[in-house]
C-alpha cells in the first residue's frame, strides 16, 4: 500500500498511444524532482517525493478546455499522484508543483485535482462564504445584484457619484472594475473614502445596505496601505486578481486580513492551460476567495456552458471544511438574463452586470433598479 | 496628432476577414475601458483612455507561439495602443491591462509589446545586469555556468553537500530546484546558512568564487522573512518566479532589497499564450531580473528555435536605461551542447545544466567540473 498522501492531479496530455506511458511519467517527474528516476539514489525520495503517475486514460468526447485543442491529435487524461509533502503546503508551491514547468509545454494542460485532506486543511478557505457575504449585504436566502464601477479614467468624484446611483438603485454589491487600480486619475486614497462614504450616505437615505468593494493592487506596501485605508473607512469587501497579485500574496495579505470578504477577478487566469472549474472554482475558493467572478457563456468571452457549471459546483461543493463560495457569472450580461441563470446555477449565486446598466445612459438609474429588482424577486424558497 | 503615450500591444487574434474590425476593437474596449464606446459620455476618456486600434495585418507565416495555433483559422495580428496613464505605471498593473481579461479569450495570444519612455522608466529593471551578475562570480567576459541543487526531498546537510561538490568543480552560480521551496526536508531556515557556508568554505579552500541562490517562496511575510535569513548570511543572489509570485511582489520585494542579484525562473509562465520574448525577456528584465532562465529548443520542453532567440534578443538589446539581463538557456541541457549553445546565443550568457550532472552518479564532480571548465573554456574576445 502506497500511504503517501498525494494530490491526484488530472492532466491533459497529446501523444500517440505508443508514446504516452513514457510522456506520462516524465510529466511526473517534470513536476516533482525534475530528474530521471536513474539519477534518485536515495529510497525515500524514490518513494515519497517522486510523483507517481496513477492513471492514463484515452480522452474520447471530454470536453476541450481550450477551443483548438478540438484539433488536436490524441489525447489522455493522465492522473499524476503529487506527494503532499512538496507542495508547501501554501498556495504559491501547490500551484507550482501542480502546473509551475508544464505550464511550458504546450502538449499538457491541467484540468483538474483533487487535494487530500491535509492540503485542504493548510488552505485558508473563504472566511465568509456565502452566508457571510448574504449577511454583509443584509440579504436572506436569495441571489445577489453587483455592479462595477467604470470606465477607468473617471475622477473620483464622478465613480462616487455613479456609486451613490447604484445603491439608490438597491445593488448589493458595487465593485471598481477590475482595470481601476491606482491610476492618476483616481487615486485609491482619494476614491475609496468618497465612494464608501457616497454608498453610506445612499443607505442611511434609503435603509438600503449596498456595500461597496475596491480593487486591490500592487505591491506588498502598496496592498497594505490600500487595506488601510479600507479599514478606516468601514470598507468589508474588497475585490482582488489572485492571479496577478500572486496566490500566496493573496491568500496572507488579502485572506489573512480577515476583515474583508474578497471577491476574486480571473483576470490573467488564461482560458486554455488550467481548468477554469479547478482555477477559478476549487483554487481561489481553498486560497480564500468568498466570491468569485467568471465569464458566463453566452458573452464576450466563450466558455462553455458545461464549464459554467463545472465552476459553480466547484464554488459551492463540499471541500474539506471550507465554506462555499459565492458563484458570481459575469462578462457582458444582461438585465434580462437575470431570470435565466438563476434557473441554471441556482439562488446561491451573485449576479454581475456591469456595461449593460452604464450602456442606458440617462435611464441608467432605472435600469439599475430594475436588475436590483429582479434579482431580489427570485424566489429564496426554491434553493 | 494622437498625442497619448500608449503601450503598443500586438496580439494575435484569430477571426474571419469579415469579423476582424470589430473583433479588434472588442479587444480594445475589453483591454481598456470595458465598455461599448457609445457608453462613454466623457471626451477625455475617449481620446486619452480608451485604447486604440492601431493596425491589423494578416498573420501568414508567423511563428505560432502555441503549437496548437498552426492548426487554426484566419489570423491576425493586431496592434493595441494602451493608453500609458491605465497601465499604472506598476508591474501588476500593466500585465492586467496587457493581457488580463484577453487571457480568458482563447482566440487572443498577446505577442509582442512596445513600452513608451515614461513606462520603461517607472519599471525597476535590473539591479546587476549581466556586468554585475559577472562581477558576482568574479568572471571576466565570458560566459557562465549554472546548476540546480536538486531534488527536492533532500534534507539540508545532503543539499549542502551536493553544493559543495558543485562549487568544488568551479560552477559559478548554484541555485536551488525552483521545487525547493520552504518544505519539511528542507526549510529555508535550515538549509540555507548550511549551504551557503558549504560553498564559503569551499570557495576558501579553491580560490573560487563560486555563488548559491536559494529559491524565494510563499506570501510577503514568507519572503520577507527569507530575504532576512539571506542578507543574515551574505548570500549575494536569489532565485524567483515572478508569475508564481506575482509581478508585482516580485518587483517590490525582491528587486526593491537591491543587494541580491535576480534570477528569474519561468514557472506558470505559461507557453501558449504570452509570446515567451515579451514575458521571460522583457517583461521579467523590467521587473527586475537580473537574468532570465528559458526552456531551450531540444531539451525537455519545446520552444522553437526562433522563439530562444528571440528571448535572448529581448534579454539584451537595448531597453530604455536599463541594464540587461543574462539569459539561461535551460530545460534537459546537456556538457556536449555548451559550445553550440555559446555558439548560438553568444558570449553574454549563463549555462543551466542540471539533471546531466546528477545523472553521472558517482562521477557527477568530475562532470561537473568538466562542464565548468568547457564553459569557462570559451573564449571572451569574440562577444
Amino acid at each position: 500500500m502506497n500511504r503517501v498522501e498525494r494530490v491526484a492531479c488530472v492532466y491533459r496530455v497529446e501523444a500517440s498511444a505508443g508514446a504516452i506511458e513514457a510522456r506520462a511519467l516524465a510529466l511526473a517527474l517534470e513536476q516533482s524532482v525534475e530528474l530521471p528516476l536513474g539519477a534518485i539514489g536515495d529510497a525515500r525520495i524514490r518513494e515519497q517525493v517522486v510523483a507517481t503517475v496513477e492513471a492514463i486514460e484515452a480522452i474520447e468526447a471530454i470536453e476541450a478546455i481550450d477551443a483548438r485543442a478540438a484539433n488536436a491529435g490524441p489525447a489522455w487524461a493522465v492522473t499524476i499522484g503529487l506527494a503532499a509533502e512538496t507542495t508547501g503546503p501554501e498556495p504559491g508551491q501547490l500551484l507550482n508543483m501542480m502546473f509551475g514547468n508544464a505550464s511550458l509545454q504546450p502538449d499538457v494542460a491541467l484540468l483538474d485535482a483533487r487535494l487530500p485532506a491535509s492540503v485542504l486543511a493548510a488552505m485558508p478557505g473563504p472566511a465568509f462564504g456565502i452566508d457571510g457575504v448574504r449577511a454583509l449585504v443584509g440579504a436572506g436566502r436569495r441571489p445577489l445584484s453587483c455592479t462595477a464601477l467604470k470606465p477607468q479614467g473617471l475622477g473620483p468624484g464622478a465613480l462616487a457619484a455613479l456609486a451613490r446611483s447604484f445603491a439608490v438603485a438597491g445593488i448589493d454589491l458595487i465593485k471598481d472594475d477590475h482595470g481601476i487600480a491606482d491610476q492618476g486619475s483616481a487615486p485609491f486614497a482619494q476614491r475609496v473614502p468618497m465612494i464608501q462614504r457616497a454608498v453610506a450616505r445612499a443607505n442611511a437615505a434609503s435603509g438600503g445596505a449596498s456595500v461597496y468593494a475596491p480593487s486591490l493592487s500592487g505591491g506588498p506596501a502598496a496592498i497594505a496601505a490600500q487595506l488601510r485605508i479600507a479599514r478606516e473607512e468601514g470598507v468589508r469587501c474588497v475585490l482582488a486578481c489572485p492571479m496577478l497579485l500572486g496566490v500566496s500574496n493573496f491568500a496572507e495579505l488579502v485572506r489573512g486580513e480577515g476583515r474583508f470578504a474578497i471577491v476574486a477577478h480571473p483576470a490573467l487566469a488564461g482560458a486554455a492551460r488550467i481548468g477554469p472549474a479547478l482555477l477559478l472554482g476549487r483554487l481561489f475558493r481553498l486560497f480564500g476567495a468568498d466570491a468569485t467572478i467568471f465569464p458566463n457563456f453566452g458573452g464576450r468571452f466563450s466558455y462553455s456552458r458545461e464549464t459554467c457549471r463545472a465552476i459553480v459546483r466547484a464554488a459551492r461543493e463540499p471541500l474539506g471544511e471550507h465554506r462555499a463560495t459565492l458563484p458570481v457569472p459575469a462578462g457582458g450580461m444582461n438585465v434580462d438574463r437575470v431570470e435565466e441563470m438563476v434557473a441554471e446555477f441556482g439562488h446561491d449565486l451573485m449576479l454581475l452586470i456591469g456595461g449593460h446598466l452604464l450602456e442606458a445612459g440617462a435611464k441608467m438609474p432605472q435600469r439599475a433598479r430594475e436588475f436590483a429588482e429582479r434579482v431580489r424577486r427570485q424566489s429564496n424558497t426554491a434553493a
